[in-house]
């Protein structure tokens, strides 16, 4: 299965290959950037389909407090003592901090060079890989360091997610559940009767999710209107991260939680009905996904918000689901009404 | 005066403004990135110019050695904390130092705001502020790390240019000397007799030299031809840069050396005569420009080359002089050819 990812806003189109990961053959000097865990559980059938003069390989630590600056410097200096040069090719081969900094990393080395992404992780494979975010997180937020720059190709093998742990794979799950409130209620239908334990239902689900988000990007790739959707649940998810120090939920958890706080003020604004919210949250429920956060303090929790990329002159815009399958913007909600929603998790 | 930049492969387009800095008025947040020094000469006429609702300063230290993702950390720092959004802008106001780092944090500021330059030396005026590469050094070499990132709008005041001392004015003038070699006898002759001193042959120089680079960028924003061409000199300035650690000649300087370096290659190989090498070398005498630099290691100083960023898969890219005027990019220049050029500066 194959999904085209068109761009208006750049020349350069390119592919998501689902299951069909056979030989990859590039010329010029090739990096694999990855993690020492997934090097050591895939990384031998990665080598066996890529054919390159040179490959190098520079792992990473495992974990998303590694996603900063200071790791991509130690990729940087990795690239630069193995001499890659204008032609050559990054493959980041791991979950999305690996992909998303491998990015990172391809757009600012000599000014930009080629990747590929392979995607480790359910999360990964339905999100992160495709839309081209780059990026790090820094200590006043997630993602706040980054660049939009393009991958040659996105491979994705259901292989590679055997290996997930359910926690894992569950997270990844939460992403698809986002896309499917937000654009398509069949898809959020068939997610509540699926089977994710049967590949074929799983490579449906991965191919499914690719296509709604390249629709997505392909019709907004800088993030100017449309794909702020694809942030519904984020605008809370990142406080929490934040707050936990990215130590006690994994991003997938923390947006199901963001989701939940996004769907009581749907509810308070009449967008959508108690049903639909309860709906939602046992679909979460169903993956195992946490839906509650204990706010210490709904003030700063609100604070935190003005910080979000999405939060343009101190105006915050919530992602808002209008019944399930369809969406709205709101940037006017008042600050009492916020309150008094976030004081629901207290 | 007005220069148009106009770039094929971007949607933007932008001008190049020459003594026309009346008033700047901006929507959102604004952050001047500068450094201690100009801030202290020119800040104030600034600040006179811009109409903004929220106006934050940001100095870095003065000087190359402070060029890199260190000081870029302590930029994005301030503006996190100054909460600087999608809608903000930077200034760069200084010389190529902060432009380039400007553009650079710009790029990677919540993946890419809105920056303009005001430049405020003659270097940064003819040459960095123009082409929208950004970046900073690292230890294996300059500008191996950034991005390609057009500004707004560039400001070219010939007032900010008199407190510049006159080594950093000659330095400047070495990049139109570049310019001149490569595209244009007759800006050659008119160098030959111009007397930089007077204001209106200034501001001729500026926008004759932003000119000639506009249209270069112009067809190959990205650098996959023609723009190589504006490395003249630079391939043997960055190694020369590099083993001296920036400390001993402004980037002009080395790239005047470098110029020369790669004129008695020319030379060598009949692209250029004698006479016209000299008539070079002589128009840089006349600005006091160097155009020796002792080698110490010529094989280590041919190794340099190979981490260059215009050197792919190991082969040495040298662009040279044809005659005065025109030029060729040559990648197959044998090394003793080479090494027997470098010896000529041991």
């Amino acid at each position: 299965m194959q999904v085209d990812i068109k761009l208006k806003q750049n020349e350069k189109n390119y592919k998501v290959f689902i299951n069909e990961l056979d030989k990859i053959s590039l010329s010029g000097k090739v990096a694999i950037i990855t993690n020492a865990k997934i090097a050591g559980l895939h990384l031998n059938t990665l080598f066996s389909k890529i054919i390159a003069d040179e490959v190098y390989v520079v792992t990473i630590p495992d974990g998303e407090e590694y996603k900063n600056l200071n790791t991509c410097e130690d990729i940087l200096r990795q690239l630069f003592i193995s001499k890659l040069d204008r032609t050559s090719t990054l493959i980041g081969f791991g979950g999305g901090v690996v992909t998303d900094m491998t990015g990172f990393v391809a757009s600012i080395y000599e000014r930009g060079i080629k990747f590929i992404n392979i995607p480790t992780t359910l999360l990964a494979q339905v999100d992160a890989s495709v839309g081209g975010k780059t990026g790090v997180n820094n200590s006043f937020g997630k993602n706040l360091i980054g660049t939009f720059y393009q991958p040659e190709a996105v491979y994705c093998q259901m292989d590679f997610l055997r290996t997930l742990p359910s926690r894992e794979f569950n997270a990844g799950v939460a992403e698809v559940i986002k896309m499917a409130v937000m654009f398509d209620n069949d898809m959020f239908k068939w997610l509540q009767q699926a089977d994710l334990k049967n590949e074929s239902e799983l490579s449906k689900l991965v191919q499914k999710s690719i296509q709604l988000k390249a629709d997505v990007v392909s019709k907004d790739e800088r993030e100017r209107g449309l794909r702020a959707v694809l942030n519904y649940g984020h605008t809370f998810a990142h406080v929490i991260e934040n707050q936990t120090q990215y130590k006690c939920y994994l991003h997938g958890e923390a947006v199901a939680i963001g989701m939940n706080m996004a769907n009581s003020l749907a509810l308070k604004l009449g967008l959508i009905d108690a049903k639909q919210r309860d709906m939602i949250k046992n679909l979460m429920h169903k993956f195992n996904l946490p839906t509650h956060y204990k706010i210490e303090n709904v003030e700063n929790f609100y604070n935190a918000f003005l910080l979000d990329k999405k939060s343009e002159n101190d105006k915050i815009k919530f992602i808002l689901p209008c019944a399930i399958g369809d969406n709205l913007i709101k940037s006017d909600v008042s600050k009492d009404d916020v309150l008094e929603i976030l004081s629901e998790f207290k």
